[in-house]
């Protein structure tokens, strides 16, 4: 596979080529570097003493040098459109222009102190002028409303033509497809939320609802909204309401899908790491009502779930931690993929492959689970590994779900431990990742006020007891009936 | 079976019996009339000729003949009770006391004009003061809000002990049994209408939720209401809430107990013919929205069902004809039970015999349906039977909606039958019963109105054409595609 990035000076290339190329296992390769590299003198100095003309010959005949070239990424310079041979060569690659209109660029341009800058703003509108009719050439990505990993899934997305990781049917299809996330322009209708538009908006079909991000979603005055769209559009039975966002996005499409008409078609385009490795898969789905959360739902199996990983390279730092956690957990139960968490910096990175892996290995483990026990009786409560005091942290602490089930992971495991269930290699192995999967420190809490908590929450408090599942060997869950205010000795 | 009633002049002792024992088709005695019989001359000359306690010993002895009868309903003189001797007679007997306060006896007389009212009607309190301890040894029924057939219900329910006319476990438990409503007493909880307290209030459990009677309560707000409900009461997901009621109650509540913490127990007590014969057999629940009946709802079996057909005795005439209706449809589908409808007294008199038959026949019909056909993908079409035009007299007329389809039945197999599909024979059989059945005529219509209703109706017209099911014999269900406009020929 080969990548060209093609844009004015300040669109990102090189910052953006690099992470396409971490995330892809690909080589980056900046032309204007390796130009300076090969000449042994930097680009000012090849226009002063050369001219451009010499410049645009060295480019050209890099260019032809690359197009030969496998596995690469590549960031040419910005005046590279401005020569017609070296256009036909790009256009005949996978090559994407990525836009921002000047003032974004002068803005980003000042905040970094480029020495562009010396020759004046009204340099890059002359420029962009006297180029803009070539760049249009090319597929083109506005950067203006994204951030640097949103620009890379974006540029990911368009490189890849569809490559399958999984298809599993039972409990329900789901297709892991490594850019399969475009399919969603063929469907009927669909809802997403406003970051999701913002982003992917270019793949989404005309039919679809906007809805805010986040839980604010599972509400009953969202379904409300969304019931009275569907009765104004007269949503027909038999055809499909697809969600696209996360959790709680899908969360809230399922429940609207599976009651208006007692249930027209579903389906999911889960677009964060965590709904790709949990949510999307099960038929589980919810709203919130009068402060408890998912209270109102119903089960009901998505017709098919399209999984991108590709899409969940878009996400926040924080929250695509907390996919990983969902992620590591499912390791922990499956005992799959333990190599996965060897590597830190590949998962810092991104690397799809990685990413792949983890969603494809956690798909298969809920599948299997819910299979087993679809109505969520017991064997589902293997899912709650890290959550009895990761529920106690996200309360307390009001830290991110997965964080807070991280730190829950950590000290349930410290405590089996302390109780001599669990042996020492396996609290090493699980505390050593965690710390690198999430490298904020457990924080020390307010045993008072957490032994409060229990006491009064009924999700954790059933009688006087919980059921805890744990591994005492990875991918072998079990339970350990326990008092949860003796959890809390380990809490400090 | 023996029932006694005793009470006050006017307390509809004589009434009531008389529709108790045709309701059971057991005899009817009124002590009072048969003494006069016997004596030949009336109460007010045995009085005047031989005085009160010449009365008490004719009265005490024929109630001794009585008690050794069987199959009798009595209904007892006013003063049985001042008789110490007849007192423990009738207490080893099913006795019941109809209970109304004086001021609605005298009501009650006075619009009667009964004689007893010469003497003023201070005396009716004089006469109450004097006997009320004698009263209140029996088991009371307090008929001052209730009309004829309701105290009539009251009544046969209290005589019953429980018999058994059918158990089905496919697709969910279903219980007809006879005196089986008062088990409602031992449930969790129970949502019901304020018409169904009014009336059966001594059988329900103390916690219950009052909704309004009929259509009112399918909407998101009675939902909304009963959600914060079971959030107040954290209602536990492994207990059932039972909807006590009609259909409209039980689709609304069958919607409130499937998205409750995605599922709580579920079971119903209907107390309609209608909700007997069809709603509450087969897992579609509901609830309207924005002017759109049902258009919100899920599929969800019950966890089982309990049907007493002695509920439905207290229906008043409409609603009671439009579940007959209804069982007359699916007899008509099933071609069983077709002798029920052969004499139409008992059907107005309400025999239970033929009631419990119609349910039975009903249930067994319906559920053999829904199993073959859960998510009612095309064999549940067959229930539509008269409802295709039926849903045009509905709208234009205003009329119930089992007379509506009365109606349409009738219309329909004319059309049938001019098209030289249905024969003779079953036409006349069909329209011969319907007459019987409701007997107000099927009323012209406003062809032009029926027109544009059609035209504008989704649910009547998919595409141009309807699928309208129809029986050429009686038992077997066929289908036809139709042009609906065509099907308005018959209606003049």
């Amino acid at each position: 596979m080969r990548i060209f990035l093609v844009g004015m000076m300040g669109s990102g290339k090189s910052t953006i080529g690099k992470k396409v190329a971490d995330v892809l296992d690909l080589e980056f390769v900046d032309m204007d570097a390796e130009i300076e590299r090969r000449e042994k003198r930097s680009i000012n100095r090849i226009f002063e003493e050369d001219g451009e003309e010499y410049f645009r010959l060295r480019e050209k005949a890099l260019l032809k040098e690359l197009v030969q070239k496998d596995n690469i990424v590549v960031s040419t310079g910005g005046g590279v459109v401005l020569d017609p041979e070296s256009r036909e060569l790009l256009k005949k690659e996978k090559t994407l222009f990525l836009y921002a209109p000047p003032e974004v660029l002068i803005e980003r341009v000042t905040e970094e102190n480029r020495p562009l800058l010396k020759e004046g703003k009204e340099k890059i509108y002359e420029i962009w002028e006297g180029r803009k009719h070539f760049y249009a050439e090319f597929r083109r990505i506005d950067t203006s409303r994204l951030n640097e990993w949103e620009t890379t899934a974006l540029v990911v997305l368009e490189a890849l033509d569809g490559k399958e990781v999984l298809v599993i049917e039972k409990p329900h299809r789901v297709e892991i497809v490594l850019g399969g996330f475009k399919r969603v322009r063929d469907e009927e209708l669909v809802f997403t939320t406003e970051r999701v538009e913002k982003i992917y908006g270019r793949y989404l079909p005309e039919r679809r609802l906007l809805f805010p991000d986040g839980e604010a979603v599972k509400s009953l005055e969202h379904v409300t909204r969304a019931y009275y769209e569907l009765v104004k559009m007269d949503f027909p039975r038999d055809k499909v309401i697809v969600g696209v966002g996360g959790g709680a996005l899908t969360d809230f499409t399922g429940f609207v899908a599976s009651t208006f008409k007692r249930g027209v078609g579903l389906s999911f385009y889960p677009t964060t790491l965590l709904a790709q490795v949990d949510a999307s898969v099960g038929g589980k789905n919810a709203i919130d009502f009068a402060g408890v959360k998912n209270i109102i739902g119903t089960f009901r199996m998505p017709d098919y779930v399209i999984i991108d990983p590709v899409v969940a390279l878009s996400m926040d730092e924080g929250r695509f931690e907390e996919g990983v956690v969902e992620a590591f957990k499912m390791t922990l139960l499956s005992g799959k993929g333990l190599d996965l968490f060897d590597d830190p910096e590949k998962i810092e990175k991104r690397s799809l492959r990685v990413l792949s892996e983890m969603v494809k290995i956690s798909v298969e483990e809920k599948a299997k689970i819910v299979v087993e026990d679809p109505y969520d009786k017991v064997l589902r409560h293997a899912l709650n590994l890290g959550h009895t005091l990761g529920h106690v942290y996200e309360m307390l602490e009001e830290v991110p779900h997965g964080i807070a089930v991280a730190w829950g992971l950590e000290k349930e495991t410290m405590y089996l431990y302390r109780k001599g269930i669990v042996p020492k290699e396996t609290l090493k192995w699980i505390v050593e990742r965690i710390k690198q999967i999430v490298p904020i420190p457990v924080p020390a809490i307010d045993r008072e006020k957490a032994r409060n908590l229990i006491l009064n929450d009924k999700k954790i408090l059933k009688g006087s007891r919980v059921r805890l599942p744990y591994v005492r060997e990875i991918g072998k869950v079990e339970f350990l009936e326990v008092d949860p205010l003796e959890l809390l000795e380990v809490v400090d």
